[in-house]
């Protein structure tokens, strides 16, 4: 089986993976699947869950889609008269507990070919990150550490680099803070002499694998905790902050808008509730201004 | 006086008119002043109103910046080494009733200098524009007829063609939609045979003594209606599109987050309350269809 259609299966069960293990650990909310069709080529599984016991609202998607490459595209790559095949999962998680933190993971390959048809440039991207509202420190440990150790089952060098990939590229740059805690990000991992794309697809694979033992047990550990309406309120004014971030620096969202891409599915990474209040600060010595530093000032967790 | 320094008056003046008028007719909310500097020059007097009787959020602000051009503003005009002066108006209307819409506008003028310091451009820009939850056609046509009344004075083409450029400028294009039903919008008015700088300034404030008259009538006619959830839930989603289009689109609160404006100011624009669900789609035939099937094909109200 070629590359494409190996690491397509495997987005396909990946994604049956984390959907059924997040209605296990919601108890009650479903997810809803819509199947769509990219009139230019290809499709996609869209899964959303909303009203959930645990997750408020969330997307587990993946898609694969082919064709000419778009004009936008074409110019970005600098490239002319190529055809393109993508195919990802993408899932965002908004939790309603505002002690449960978000999180947004993305798993993608990207083949590009000539006119004859031939591969003439192919790579992985993805990551995975944590965005809490409240900050548990063991948390942010535990995810790092489990990307860490993902990434270190292949080269001992990925993980301080995708680390720090992450740290840069959820940067709310107008506020001057990051969008959460972090975790990994990585892209146009192409082949080189120490990994060719087969060690890829195996990192990219693990990373993926990685991603239920990442979340999960934060999420088991934090959803009974009790909260009140000042909890869910500063939950729901930095929900604001993700928003402003997807719709004004993430460069996928803003690529999917422009280029025609199915709406719904890309904005299902929006949360369900948010807030905005004018110059809203936190208390000086507060929770929620303990947030607000490591958001200013990203920190090494593992 | 200098057309710069009248301007400037006109809008310090028209502050604190309409800041006036809207905590009368709110009758509990008061509006909370923030002075600011900017480092390079100038700064502004941002006047915000939370959780009023009829405003939930809002805010009328004004501004005069002035120094070296920043680059980003030099590419956008294809100018090097030029000194700039810029002053305006911008207003933002969040009511809390969802049978009062939201009202946005903003008067503005700016100038370009080189370095001996001359006035080498000039122009006014702005405009008004209304984007109701729910259709009142009445509301509708009271507003652009306010709009063509101002226009009307100066010249009779000026409602047809700047009523349109309103409706192409608020497109949420990935929406297909208009964000609201429009009103005015116009940029780089300059010197021509027919119209100079003053008779520019005689337009451009017109227009600004008009948005009580074109706005007013409209809140006292619906800020006592009786509304449910259900109103209130269509209101904060279609609030979400107010966000989208602003952080996606608006050419104007793009620019400032990315020139280092000053972010609570701009930002004031977004709404207290909002919600995004999954491909939420109207009942057709309901009171919520309607409203969408105008914003997908704008109309002429007068």
């Amino acid at each position: 089986m070629s590359l494409k259609d190996r690491f397509y299966t495997y987005i396909e069960n990946l994604q049956n993976t984390i959907t059924s293990k997040l209605e296990e650990v919601d108890g009650s909310g479903k997810f809803k699947e819509d199947l769509w069709k990219r009139a230019e080529g290809g499709g996609g599984r869209t899964r959303v869950i909303e009203n959930g016991a645990v997750f408020e609202k969330g997307g587990v998607n993946i898609s694969a889609v082919h064709g000419a490459l778009p004009q936008s595209m074409q110019n970005y790559f600098g490239v002319e008269d190529a055809d393109f095949f993508a195919c990802g999962l993408s899932l965002v998680l908004h939790p309603k507990n505002p002690f449960v933190p978000t999180v947004h993971a993305n798993w993608r390959y990207f083949e590009m070919y000539n006119k004859q048809g031939d591969i003439v440039d192919q790579w992985f991207g993805g990551g995975q990150d944590l965005t809490p509202y409240y900050l548990f420190e063991e948390d942010a440990k535990h995810f790092h550490a489990i990307c860490k150790q993902a990434c270190d089952a292949h080269d001992s060098t990925f993980y301080p680099q995708y680390k720090k990939r992450c740290d840069n590229y959820f940067w709310n740059a107008h506020r001057n803070e990051a969008r959460g805690v972090g975790g990994l990000f990585f892209d146009y991992l192409k082949s080189t002499e120490n990994m060719g794309m087969e060690d890829w697809y195996n990192f990219v694979t693990e990373v993926g694998d990685s991603f239920l033992d990442a979340y999960i047990p934060i999420v088991l550990k934090r959803k009974e905790l009790d909260y009140n309406q000042k909890h869910r309120d500063w939950q729901e004014i930095r929900r604001g902050r993700y928003v402003e971030f997807n719709l004004v620096h993430d460069k996928g969202t803003l690529f999917g808008l422009k280029t025609n891409g199915r709406i719904e599915s890309i904005l299902m990474s929006l949360p369900p509730h948010v807030q905005w209040r004018y110059d809203h600060l936190p208390k000086k010595g507060s929770e929620e201004e303990k947030l607000i530093q490591v958001l200013k000032h990203p920190k090494d967790w593992v």
